[in-house]
């Protein structure tokens, strides 16, 4: 199979489990708003990743499709937060509206509240994992999305606004805001699908770097992509006079710098031979992305 | 032992957990913000009620601490986003000023996500328990504090504004804005003390007419009390031309409905004998409560 395939058949399994699972209706309007949101597409990389991981690990990815899709959840949750008017203040996501543009801040924070909620009682639905296992990797997950890493990076790239800031601290915001939840996916593949502590290492390892990549990428999107090819403004890092890597080192070296961190995530990859197929074509997409 | 002896004691074994467990720090600020809400006092009642519950069902309450304190956390991440300016812009919240009035918005906001994803976290910390057993308590957590509970519930209660409701419509939007965190308290007491089938569904009845107590006693004290008394302003239904159970029924029939309610909860509780002392003596505080 090649690549591309592989891809979309896993972004169909997850967009089908999300579907359905959002389509069991709560006691409110606030439904309309998680589905409006969390249906909205997007790369559904998060969920693909740790699915990714598993079959690195030999397992089937599918089976855990509740824990990933939760991972999307919480994903979706923080770009509802992210874009009210107290925090980013945007008006488009994904070349539409943003959900309190549509429904209103009140029901936007909400919506918000309430797909965080729900990422924990999908994940606790998965089946055919150790229970114990089960539990160890959905506390991890929280440990990753809330102040120890997703929510304490954003408080950190709030501060960090209209101030220089240097190497180190942008790479502690971004470890928080962006990788903690790339080390969720890929730590809670591993986990799920029973890894030793020496594969643990590795995945961590790669995780971290993959991260790393990924922001990089996204610094460099916003100078050189369109807007039209990323589905939101460009430029709004200089605009907003946020450190990036461009800014702290400029374009080349911030491309060199993505390139370099890329290929020693692939090396994490090794001792995985053949398994990590996927895993490696997805840090090789997430490098060349365009948007 | 006395019943303020034993309330007290609960308190304070609560208040000891939340004050270790948030001394764990994470990666920004965001603790500090965390912690100004979590350690503001309050009755501290849920988590109370969940460790009751495990005593009526003759196990000790301060072993389930992570669950009952996880629930409190949840309970306090709602009463920060409650306060926003974009949902009922309070001031004041326990005589203290609200989240967002010492930190500012976005600062609040992160602050009830990461309460809110901490409260998993410390959930799923829970020892000495079948892990299976935990899951379902968790995941049941989580249920009642959504789009299934008390975010629908708020939603509900957003939709009510300026408009008069229906007793049924009122009884709806409560059972899920303040009635779900407290099925979630003593089911999750329930399950993690072991209850069977039998004991799981009086203990269920018991928590929704003990909600509806609650809630109708709120609704008079918005009413009979005073500002000093409630730390808060009262008659703030009023003023919100909120629909509540006084302005519904008037404040003799309400009131005789609050006390026909706790008395049915007491029923509910008689198969339990005296195991379900502190249970029955918190029905008595919550129905005689001034504040």
């Amino acid at each position: 199979m090649d690549f591309k395939t592989y891809y979309d058949n896993q972004r169909k399994l997850v967009e089908q489990f999300l579907k359905q699972r959002i389509a069991k209706k709560g006691i409110s309007r606030v439904d309309e708003a998680m589905e409006y949101s969390l249906m909205a597409g997007g790369k559904r990389l998060r969920p693909i990743l740790l699915m990714a991981t598993a079959e690195t690990l030999g397992k089937k990815g599918y089976n855990f499709l509740p824990v990933a899709c939760g991972l999307e959840m919480i994903h979706t949750y923080s770009l509802i937060h992210d874009d009210l008017p107290c925090m980013d203040n945007d008006d488009y996501r994904r070349g539409r509206l943003t959900n309190h543009k549509v429904y209103g801040e009140a029901m936007a924070l909400l919506a918000g509240d309430a797909l965080l909620t729900l990422a924990f009682e999908v994940m606790l639905e998965q089946r055919n994992v150790k229970p114990e296992a089960l539990i160890e990797t959905v506390r991890e997950m929280a440990m990753c999305a809330g102040n120890f890493g997703m929510v304490g990076g954003q408080v950190l790239d709030l501060e960090a606004e209209n101030k220089q800031i240097t190497a180190e601290e942008l790479r502690k915001l971004h470890a928080g805001k962006t990788g903690a939840l790339f080390i969720a996916a890929i730590r809670g593949g591993a986990h799920l699908a029973g890894a030793s502590d020496q594969e643990l290492r590795c995945l961590t390892k790669f995780a971290d770097l993959l991260g790393l990549a990924f922001q990089i990428t996204d610094d460099i999107l916003d100078v050189t992509s369109t807007t039209e090819e990323l589905g939101k403004p460009v430029g709004s890092d200089e605009k907003n006079h946020k450190s990036t890597y461009v800014s702290l080192y400029g374009l080349e070296a911030a491309k060199a710098l993505a390139e370099k961190t890329c290929e020693e995530a692939m090396q994490c990859l090794e001792p995985f031979g053949d398994n990590a197929w996927a895993l490696r074509e997805i840090t090789k997409l997430m490098c060349k992305r365009r948007s």
